[in-house]
């Protein structure tokens, strides 16, 4: 899968992306990561992405021009930036675009106004060939650049400063449901949401620990037994603190 | 405020914690961040933090060992660790606790079984003065771990890799709510979640692009009328997409 990213900050995702799983997903060739600078598709000496709101107001909004001329460098898509603005000029700080002619890409938003992201939206964009996250930062984005949306979508019913920091939490959270990222371990098949419970608790070594104790169920060496007591626990968890998912 | 996590890949947080507003809440003295490599409390050759789990299954298990220890020697709260184990060893990766003794820390897991994260979460550990935050990796930790939990919190439903990346978007969320990290801007006075309703579409230049107008009454300069159409537009786009914020 492609997965690239438009934002002001790229280097905000240079430790996640270069770690672990995500780190994995690369290496095995699963997973083709770009993040772009926003500032390569600007004009002006100080490379100005964003400018005052109309109306007034405080804070600044992200300018849609840089992200309509990054859109159409980076996908190879005529969205309508005239030539004499986007033909000539090779970025100076990010990566050149590197899929140029590559499938379209399905672009992404965070958006406190988007869908609710969930278990369900991460299995569809697993199935994409290509994404690419169009990250804002402080106030908001202008308006217009929402057309190019194919996804709009919420973390939660919260506000955060950096749209890098949720598109990687989008971005971890698809990668790992591409086939073989997470390999023969099979660790995504038995985890909350994917079976609509929420996880039943886990126990590793000591059997016991400052006098907690595992539950001897888990060390009865009886399948049957420990599968049972498993879903009982997921169950009664799931009614307890999410009784919304058995709905 | 102090905050603190603890985890095996603490690099992970480097580029986000050091970009943006999480850069400037540190530069102004108002955020003192310190990420913690839970391998400096292990005592094999391996540096161990996980292990099968009891009872059978795919994927390993976070020790709980490990995890009391690190909390015991950053907070300098006595849980039971013994000292032969907990009190002659430095660090040797990460950097050595650095507030033994201050305030003692409220202690948040990551987890999907935990309170939905939200804007009014975010506001109530805002007004904490020290956060720590113990982050898994893959299958899960030990439950006797969550004995130490002050919070534990879910980011929504679905599964993350990464227990680091989960807690940067709560600190993002909980950081841009101390006083001044905004500053004067006043940026996250007007914002969705905060009054209960999404926010407004916002513009800036050019006021007509590819053929896309400003509303005209963001031109017209007048401000009660502003006012109006902002306040219109975030009732009908919270009616549209989010009725449940109304009731």
């Amino acid at each position: 899968m492609i997965i690239e990213t438009l934002s002001t900050f790229p280097h905000m995702f240079d430790s996640v992306m270069g770690t672990s799983m995500m780190k994995i997903a690369q290496d095995k060739g699963l997973l083709d990561f770009t993040a772009y600078d926003l500032r390569d598709w600007t004009h002006d000496r100080h490379r100005t992405t964003d400018d005052d709101p109309y109306g007034g107001g405080a804070g600044l909004i992200m300018k849609c021009a840089p992200i309509y001329e990054a859109y159409q460098a980076i996908s190879g898509i005529d969205v309508g930036m005239k030539p004499e603005l986007t033909g000539n000029e090779q970025p100076t700080t990010g990566p050149a675009p590197r899929h140029v002619g590559a499938p379209a890409p399905k672009v992404i938003f965070l958006t406190p106004c988007g869908r609710r992201f969930d278990d369900a939206l991460a299995c569809e964009l697993a199935r994409e060939e290509r994404l690419m996250f169009i990250c804002g930062h402080y106030e908001g984005i202008d308006e217009r650049a929402y057309e190019l949306a194919d996804y709009e979508i919420s973390l939660g019913d919260y506000v955060l400063t950096s749209g890098e920091l949720a598109s990687m939490v989008v971005i971890d959270a698809v990668v790992r449901k591409i086939d073989g990222v997470l390999g023969a371990e099979g660790g995504a098949l038995e985890e909350s949401f994917t079976d609509g419970l929420l996880e039943f608790p886990q126990y590793t070594r000591p059997a016991s620990f400052l006098g907690r104790e595992v539950p001897p169920v888990l060390l009865s060496g009886d399948h049957q037994a420990v599968a049972r007591w498993r879903r009982e626990q997921s169950e009664e968890r799931t009614r307890r603190l999410r009784p919304d998912l058995l709905q």
